[in-house]
C-alpha cells in the first residue's frame, strides 16, 4: 500500500455495495438522472465538498440527445422518489454534479470522472438474476444499470469519503465529476466546453467490465472509435392513399430511400467505417400517405476523418432523399465521440500501481473497439497542458453490457478505489518533491 | 308515408340523439366494442329480440386485424365503464351482436346491418367542437366516432324499437346486425362466412355523410374499391453495429427494400390500382442492427382482379426482400374489401321511397371511391339468392371522415329510420300480395 | 366517285407499289432520311412542286432526339445509295421536305402530312416474309419500315402526281409535308414551330394499320397519349474500386437510384399515367467506379397535365439522385407528343367520303392508345383557325407494328389516295360555293 | 555476375526492345492473344523448345471470362496479321503456350510465368506518347499494352534465348509459361487445374512497374487481394410500356435493385472488403419494359473468407432481386484471384541476387494492394511441394497502369532477365551441391 490515506477497508466495502445497490434500484437514463444526482450531491455536500451544477459544468449549446418531455417526466419521478428540492432547483433541468475539494495547500489539480446514467433496457425478470433475488432490482420498467455506471458512481463516492477524511494529508485540489448522459456520447462535448476541467493537471477515468475479467487492470485501452449519433426527421404531406396518392409527400418513402443509400456509402481506402440506422418510426395510419418519419442512426470511423467522411455522406444522402420526395429533412445530432489517447506517463503510473492496489493481473494494452465520450474530456485536459488516462477495471460479468441479465462482481469496486487513491497520493507526493527540488 | 308502422317521431328523434351521444362518449375501436355491444344488446333484449353472439355471427378463422392484447385492455375498460357481465361472457372476446325478431308469420327474411366501431383518431379539443361544448365528447383519448358509426348504431336501435312495437302488423323475420370492426374492413368476411345471413331475402346497409349533403339520399353508390389490408412482419437477427455489422440480419433494411419496391409495382393496363405503406416501426436501439420491422400497408384495385394483381406483387416483393436480407417475413392480413354491386330492384325501391321518407333530393348514382366490407355481406346474400342494397344518407359534416373535428347533422337519423321502415313495410306487403296472387 | 380529278387507277396502283417497295429497300431511321428525302424531292420537283427544306420547315431549336454522329453516317450512306447532291445541300443536315402547289386561283390552303422514317428493328430473315421472297427487303441491317411509313410516303407521292396532273381543275394551294422523325415524336414540335403550316385551312394526316383491318376507315381515333421522351446523362468520377472506392462518384449507382424511384412515382387521382426506363448503359470497366450512365426513358399521361406531372417528378428524382451521389445529371428531351383532337366537321367529311372512296366499313371512333407527334401539327393549325383530322386507314398486317415480321396490305394505299383526293375536291368545291353565295 | 550463362548484353538489350515493340504494335486482349501466341511459339520452336498448347496447359472447364464471338473475331484478325496457321490449329481456340527445355541431365524443374495479354484501353493519341512518335503504337483501336505484359513476354523470350544457347551448362528441366488472360484473373485457375505445373520445383513470376521506380526490386510484395469477377445476366419479359406495363418482367428494374443492394452489403468485422458494379447494359428500346440486363461486377476481400462472404451476399441479392421482379438471373464467373504467399527461401534468394543482377535498390516488402491470378499457380506449385516467388521489377512509368498514356522504361527488362538467369543458375548449382553431398 503506497498511500498514506487511512480507511477501514471492510467498512468501505459495505458502503460501496450499499451505494451501488441503491443506484441500481433507481436507474435513470441519460439527461434524466435527477434522483441519482440529488443523492450524490447530498453525500458530497455532507462531506464538505463545494458543488457545481448546471451551466457551471455543462455548456447548454453543446448538449445532444436531450428530450424536454422525457426530462420533465424524470423530474416528476425524482420528486416522487424523494429527490432534494434544493438540488433540483440548482440543477435547473440539467443533471450531473461536480464536487471540489480545495486543500488550501499548493499542489496539483487532480480530477476524476464517474458517469452515472443507466440504459434503456428491460432488466431480467429471471429469478436467478442477483439484483432480483437480493431485492435491489430496478424499480423502473425498461431502465436498468446494465452498463455498470452504478458501480462507477459508487467508486466515486467511496473515493470522495476517503479524501474528505484525509484532507490534512493532501495538497492541491481535487475535482470529482459525476457526469450524466455518457450513453450515446451525449454529454462529453458539453462538459468539455463548459471549461470546468480547464485547470486540471491530471484526469482519471475508468470503466468496469468491458470483457476484462475480475482481478485484471488494463492501463491503456486502444482504438476508441469516433462516432456521430443522429436523428433524421422527415416531414412530408399526408394525403388519402386511395383517393389522391399524387397529393402526398411521402416521408416514409424518403426515409426508406435514405436508409438504403446510407447503408451503401462506399467503403473508405483509409480504414474502418460503419453506419447504422437502428430505428425507424413513420406514419400514422394505414391508408394515409405517411407525412412523418424518424430515423435513429450513427456513423463510426477509426479516426476523426473517417467518421467525418461517413457523416458528411449521411448529410448529403438525407438532404437528397428529402428533395427527391419533396419532404423536409432535419438532422438532429444526438451524440458524438472522438478518439481518446492516454498520456504515456499516466499509463506508466497506473501500470506501476496496479498490483500494489490489489490487481492480480496488469495489462498495458487491449482493444476497446467502442466509443466513449470521455474522449472529449481527455482532449480538453490535454489541450490545456494536463495529462489524462482512461483505464479498464476488470470484472466478471453475468452477461454482456446492455443486456438485461448484466450484473457485475461488486468486490471489484474496492481495488478501483485503492488504485485511484494511490494515484492521487503518488501525484501529490511527486509534485511536492518537484517543488522541493526546485 | 307508406308505412303502417306507428311511432311518435318527436320522441324517436330525442331517443336517437340520446343513443348517438352515449355511443359518442364511449368510443371503441375495431374488435374492441365490448361496452358498445353490451349496451346495444341490453336494449335489444329488453325489446324482445333473440340475441346471437360470437361464433354464431362471426367465423373466427376469417377474422382479420384483431389484436389480443388490445382486446384484453378493451375488456377491462368495458367492465370499468359498466358493461353487462352476461353479455361479456356471451361475446367470449368477439364483439358485435345479431338480433332476430321472428313474427311467427310467413314472410321474407329482411336484414339490416349497422356498423358500430369508432376510429383511432384524437377528437378535436376545440371549444367550438359540438360534442365538446355539449358535453358528449369521447372519454377515451385517441379514439372517437369520427366516421358516424355512432349514428349508424342509433338508427339501428331506433328501427329495432319501432319494429318491436309493431310486431303484430308485420310478417316474416327481421335480422338486425350490429357489426364490429368495419374500419379497416376487418369483420365483413368473417361475418359472411359465419352463415348468419344465409337465409336473408333482403339486406339493407347505409352510410351517413360521405360527401352527401343533408337532405339527399344516394340510392346506388358506384365504384366500391377492392382492397387488401396487411401487416408485414420482418424478423432478422441483431448484432452490434460497430463491432460486427456482418453478423446481423437487417430487418429494417429488408423493410425499406420492400417499401421502395412495392411503391414501384407497375401500373396495370386494366385500370386503377393503388398501394400504400402507411406505417413502419423498426428496431430497438441506435447501435444495433435492427432485428425487427413492421409495415402496415394496403392495396386497392377498381375490381377484384386488379386488387389481386397488386396484392400478389406485394407478396412476391415481401418474400424476396426477406430472402435478400436473410430475414423472415410474415404477411398478416388485416382487412379485406371486395366490390359491392346493388340489386337494381332494391335501388328502385329506395329511389321510390326516398322522397316519401323525407329526403328532399334523391340521387340514383354517385361515386363512392372508397372501400366497404359490407361488400362481403352483400355478396353472400346475393350468392344465396337474396337481394341487397347499400345507400348513402346525406348529412352535412363539420369536417371530413376520420378527422378529429368530424361531426354529423343529428337530424338526419330520422329520415334514415323512416326509409328503412318504409322499405320493410313495402317488401312485406309485396310478399303478401305475391303469396295471395299465387 | 365524287372527285372530278382524273387518273388511271391501275397505273396508280402499280406506281404506289413501286414507290413503297423502293422506300422499303432503303429504310432510314429518324433524322437520317437523306436518301428517302432526296428521292421524294426528285419526284416532287419533276412534278412542278416548289420545295422547302431545312429551316423553312423545321425550327432547329425545337428538334429532339437527333444525334450528329448518326446523321453524319446516314449522309455518307445516302450518297453511296445515290442521293442527289443538290438536295443534300438544301437539306443542310435536316431531313424532310415540304412541297407547295399554288394553283394561282383563290381557294383554301389544304395540307397533307406523310411521315417517312423507318424504325430501328431487324427485319425478319424468314423466307415467308414477303419483302424477302419478293426481293425488296431492307438493305440496311437493323433498320426496316416496320411501321408503314413507306406506305405513307407512297400515298403522298401518289396524291402529288394526281394533283399535279389536274391543276387546272383545282383552286387555292396544296401543301404536302413529307415529315421526318415521327418515331419517338421527335420532329412534330419543330415543324409546328417553323410556322410552315401557319396559313393552312385544312390539314389531313393518317396512319395505316393500327389494328384496323383492310377495308375499314376510322375517322376519329380517340385517346392520343401525351408523352415525353428523354435521356438522362449521369457524369460522375472514376476511381479504382479496390484501392479507393471512396474517391469515386458513382454514376451507375445514381442511375439505379433514379430508375427505382421513377418507377415509384405515385399514381395520380385524375387518370392514367405511365413511366418507363427502356435502356441503361453505364460504366467502362469492371473494377472502376462507373463515371457515366445513360438512361433512356419516357413518361405518358392521358392528358397534358398528367404527363406534365410525371415528367416533373422525373426531373425532381433525377436531380436528387445526382446530388445524392455527387454526380452531374443532364436531362435531354428526345421527343414529345401532346394529345390530338380532330375537328368534328373534318371527321364528318371523312365519314361521308369513306364508302364512296372504297372503304367497305367506316367507323367513327376507335381507341388509338398510343402517341403521335401529328398532335403538334394539328394543334398549330387549329391555333391559327384551321381545321384538322387524323384518321386510320385499315390494313391487314402480318405482324404488329415495330415487329420484324411486319408487312402491310399494299392494296390499301389506293383507297387512301382516293379518300384524300375526294376530300380536297370537296373542300375546294365547298369553298367556291361559299364564295359564290357571299 | 553469379551466372555462368554467357550472352552479349548489348545485343540482348536490342532484341528485348524489338520484341517489346512488336508486341506493343499488335495488342490482343484476354483470350484473344492468337497473333501474340503464334509469334512467341515461332521463336520458341526455332530455339528448340517443345511446345504445349490448349488442353495441355489449360483446363477448359475452369476457363472464365472468355467470349466465343470475340475469340472468333480475334482469330480472323490474327490471320490477317500473319499468324502461323499451324499454331492456330494447335491452339484450337485457346491462347497461350508452354515451352519445355529438358537438359537431359538430372536436376530441378524450374518454371517461369510471363503473362501476354493487353488491356481494352484506348492508347494515347498524344504526340508526346513515345510508342506514337517512335512508330510502334497499337494498331488496334481500343486495345493497348497499358499494363506492361509486352515487356513480360519480351523478358520471357530473352530468357528463352539465353537458356537455349547454354543448354550444355544446365541441368534439370526449364518450363516457360506464356500465359493468356491474366487481366481480370481469368486464366490462372484453368492453368493450375491443367496440371502442367504439377512437377515444378521452383516457380518464378514478376510484374514490371506497379509504383516501383526504375532500379528497384521488391522481393516479397504483400497483400494480394482475393477477388471474384462475375457477370449477372437478368432475363425478363418485354411488354409495351404504355399499353400494358403490368405484363412485363422488368430486367432493368431487377438489375437496379441488385446494384443498390450489393453496394449495401454490410462491412465485415474481420477486415477489408469491396464490391463494385462497373458496368450495366440493359434494354433495347425506349418504350418497352426492358427484358434483359447485364451487370459486370467484382468482389474483393483481404482474405479468402472475406471475399467469400462478399460473393455469397452477391449471390443471395442477385437471386432475390430476380424473384422480386419475376426475372431469371444467371451468375457467370468471369475471373477469380486468391491470395499469394511467397516462400521465404525464394524471397531470400531474390534478395541476395538483386544487387548482383543490377538493381540499385532491393526492398523486401511493399504493399501490392491488387489482385493477381498468379496466386493460383503459386498455390498449385506449393500444394505439390514446390516453392514459388512473385516479385516486382521497378520501372518508371509515364502514367498509371491501364491508362492510355502508360509507357515503361524499356531498359528495365535487362536486369529482370539477369535476375532470373542468376536465380536459375543458383538453384541448379545448389541442387548439384545437394546431390553431391548426399
Amino acid at each position: 500500500m503506497l498511500t498514506n490515506l487511512q480507511f477501514d477497508e471492510s467498512s468501505l466495502t459495505q458502503r460501496l455495495m450499499n451505494f451501488r445497490r441503491e443506484f441500481h434500484r433507481y436507474p435513470e437514463a441519460a439527461w434524466r438522472e435527477f434522483f441519482t444526482t440529488s443523492r450524490i450531491a447530498g453525500h458530497l455536500e455532507a462531506l464538505g465538498y463545494t458543488l457545481c451544477f448546471s451551466d457551471e459544468i455543462i455548456h447548454r449549446d453543446a448538449i445532444m440527445g436531450r428530450d424536454e418531455t422525457l426530462v420533465a417526466q424524470a423530474q416528476q419521478r425524482a420528486m416522487v422518489w424523494g429527490a432534494d428540492e434544493r438540488y433540483m432547483t440548482r440543477m435547473n433541468g440539467i443533471t450531473g454534479v461536480g464536487a471540489i475539494l480545495d486543500t488550501g495547500k499548493p499542489g496539483p489539480v487532480i480530477a476524476m470522472r464517474f458517469d452515472i446514467d443507466a440504459v434503456e433496457v428491460m432488466e431480467s425478470q429471471n429469478d436467478s438474476h442477483r439484483p432480483r433475488f437480493l431485492g435491489f432490482a430496478s424499480l423502473e420498467p425498461g431502465v436498468t444499470h446494465a452498463c455498470g455506471h452504478d458501480a462507477h458512481s459508487s467508486i466515486g463516492l467511496g473515493i470522495a469519503e476517503i479524501l474528505a477524511a484525509n484532507t490534512s494529508q493532501m495538497t492541491g485540489t481535487i475535482k470529482l465529476l459525476f457526469q450524466p448522459a455518457e450513453e450515446g456520447c451525449r454529454a462529453g462535448k458539453a462538459i468539455a466546453e463548459s471549461g470546468w476541467l480547464d485547470d486540471v493537471d491530471y484526469l482519471f477515468a475508468a470503466h468496469i467490465g468491458m470483457n476484462v475479467p475480475s482481478g485484471t487492470l488494463v492501463c491503456d485501452p486502444q482504438h476508441f472509435l469516433c462516432s456521430s449519433k443522429f436523428d433524421l426527421h422527415f416531414t412530408g404531406k399526408p394525403a388519402h392513399a386511395g383517393i389522391e396518392p399524387n397529393a402526398g409527400h411521402n416521408a416514409l418513402a424518403a426515409a426508406c430511400t435514405a436508409v438504403t443509400q446510407m447503408l451503401a456509402i462506399p467503403r473508405h481506402r483509409d480504414g474502418m467505417t460503419r453506419v447504422n440506422v437502428g430505428q425507424m418510426h413513420a406514419g400514422d395510419g394505414r391508408n394515409v400517405i405517411p407525412a412523418n418519419a424518424v430515423l435513429m442512426g450513427e456513423t463510426r470511423g477509426e479516426n476523426r476523418e473517417l467518421n467525418a467522411y461517413m457523416f458528411q455522406q449521411v448529410e448529403t444522402i438525407a438532404k437528397a432523399a428529402g428533395q427527391m420526395h419533396n419532404v423536409q429533412v432535419e438532422i438532429r445530432p444526438q451524440g458524438e465521440a472522438i478518439g481518446l489517447e492516454n498520456d504515456v506517463e499516466m499509463v506508466n503510473l497506473l501500470e506501476r500501481l496496479g498490483k500494489p492496489s490489489g490487481f492480480a493481473d496488469v495489462m498495458r494494452e487491449k482493444d476497446f473497439g467502442a466509443s466513449e465520450d470521455a474522449g472529449y474530456l481527455v482532449d480538453r485536459v490535454q489541450a490545456n497542458g494536463g495529462k489524462a488516462v482512461y483505464c479498464l477495471i476488470g470484472s466478471d460479468l453475468t452477461a454482456g453490457h446492455h443486456n438485461g441479465d448484466f450484473d457485475i462482481d461488486e468486490s471489484r469496486m474496492l481495488p478501483a478505489v485503492r488504485l485511484f487513491l494511490n494515484a492521487i497520493s503518488s501525484l501529490q507526493r511527486e509534485s511536492q518533491l518537484n517543488d522541493a527540488s526546485q
